[in-house]
């Protein structure tokens, strides 16, 4: 039951998915503010931006200039994402793209044909394709990821089955084309999972995978993100993506509100770690400051809790 | 380990812990409604607002005009608070207030000294005194609280032991009053809890008071609201406290920053223990409904999740 681990890894995604769904551009130096004041809290991996159609996504079309532009920390990985092999290859020719080859799973093919305009058994044979561009690239895949893993707004709920069968299929892959296995990410960007579900899913994911690193990409967008973080750091899972200030959401995801809660908030995570005797390498009340600068540019009030109302350290006595 | 009670009662602070804390006094009309749409939720308890100093609180000026314009729903109690003799003399002389006799003790003596003017000694005292006053009025005490049961903005983290000492008193003054033993609530006025004190602190609770019917009092100040719930849900804790759309906070408890969180939203909360499979008797749409008639009578994004998302039942299938 208790079953914590000591060192908990964030990837912090806010740069990207609080900025890919604003319907204005931010100037371009806010932007590297904040990334720049990011590399300063201990974050040891950033998602910059991303390299996807400037028509689809306008606010996304300057992330080669961000890479110029900001200020590197020594130890600290600088990512991006891409959908295509087009948006692969700007990421390669852009100013140094730490590459993070992912490989994305659909258990949901109707989510799957809206994000993809492809179904769920057609995106797999194309991950494949990654596997095999990686390779010819001198890369290995870092992460795959099943999306909707706990349920979907088009689908409804998901069957673990469903999720487990994507693993088979990422199993069988990285086997036949002599890749190690990448970390394995549940992503629940619709705000499906709640802390049971989690812990089933994580259990059973063991009991398929074991030993390999597990990760979590989740949403609060019902107000159980913490929550279902808890449950899966009470399962010894070490590895969470996670916004500054919960920054994001997803565009596509047919919610009734545009205010809809995005991303896990790093902070509020990290705070929960740290009182957990869970060490992080982040300092918090950078994070924090981080998170203000995302409301100040944003000019809107964030989601994040303790951005508002601190830690609890300046409370503590010093301890002897 | 899993442990979730088959039933969980919340009892609706939002209209009092919302209001009072206000800049402005909003119009009655629109509190009526507030308090009118919160009956037809389920809910079978709903804090009013409270019989306080208009000096101090002004906001509250006019909570027995409240009593005597709601509509009131047969099977739903009306409670206000009170502090002193005078606050619960006017509630006894109120349009039908359903009287809900409290005692409040303080394992903050700092707390206790800026909340009440008093040490929490004298305060333990004075319980004697309202003990005594309840049952010359033909009440009994419904619930014994433990103010900044996991931690204090002034003191720092609270030992345990103080949280276990401040319940023997109440079971020896209970037993020399000759009066039942109330519920027993901790409150986290402050946000300093975190999953595991929780778990820890009823796990004591349950040894030092077996059969006693706890109850928590969550703020989600730092993000750990839900967390913390779910943690005391896991221990088979039934009763909660929690604020429509999570209004509230504390207005003296020395927080940086007046937009930090309140208490733990009641329709997030509730939508928690309905995915758990765990029943309220709350209708989640009539709740978010409500949480939106807040946002719209405050006239700023409130903090809830739920509220701006929706629930799930639209997505799911009709189960046959």
């Amino acid at each position: 039951m208790f079953d914590y681990p000591k060192f908990v890894e964030f990837r912090e995604e806010g740069p990207r998915e609080g900025f890919q769904i604003e319907k204005t551009l931010h100037p371009i130096e806010d932007r590297v503010a904040l990334i720049d004041l990011l590399s300063e809290t201990g974050l040891k991996r950033i998602q910059v931006g991303s390299f996807v159609s400037p028509r689809h996504v306008p606010q996304m079309a300057d992330t080669g200039t961000l890479f110029e532009r900001i200020r590197r920390k020594p130890g600290v990985k600088y990512t991006a994402l891409w959908l295509n092999e087009k948006g692969f290859r700007k990421a390669q020719t852009a100013h140094r793209v730490d590459m993070d080859p992912k490989l994305l799973f659909y258990a949901s093919n109707t989510f799957s044909l809206k994000n993809n305009n492809c179904t769920a058994d057609a995106m797999r044979e194309r991950q494949r394709d990654w596997v095999r561009l990686y390779k010819a690239e001198g890369l290995v895949p870092d992460t795959a990821y099943v999306m909707a893993a706990f349920g979907c707004n088009y689908e409804g709920e998901i069957a673990q089955e469903k999720v487990l069968d994507d693993i088979r299929f990422i199993q069988r892959l990285c086997a036949e084309e002599e890749v190690p296995l990448p970390n394995l990410a549940l992503a629940d960007t619709m705000g499906w999972a709640n802390p049971e579900s989690v812990k089933r899913m994580i259990g059973a994911l063991r009991d398929l995978a074991p030993g390999v690193r597990l990760c979590l990409h989740i949403h609060d967008t019902r107000g159980l993100g913490i929550a279902n973080l808890h449950a899966a750091l009470s399962m010894g899972v070490d590895l969470f993506e996670s916004s500054v200030a919960g920054l994001g959401g997803c565009p596509f995801a047919a919610h009734g509100d545009a205010r809809a809660a995005g991303n896990v908030c790093t902070e509020d995570a990290v705070f929960l770690c740290h009182e957990l005797g869970i060490e992080t390498g982040i300092d918090l009340d950078t994070m924090i400051a981080a998170a203000r600068k995302a409301e100040a540019i944003l000019g809107v009030p964030l989601m994040g809790r303790v951005m508002h109302s601190g830690g609890l350290s300046r409370y503590r006595a010093p301890r002897g």
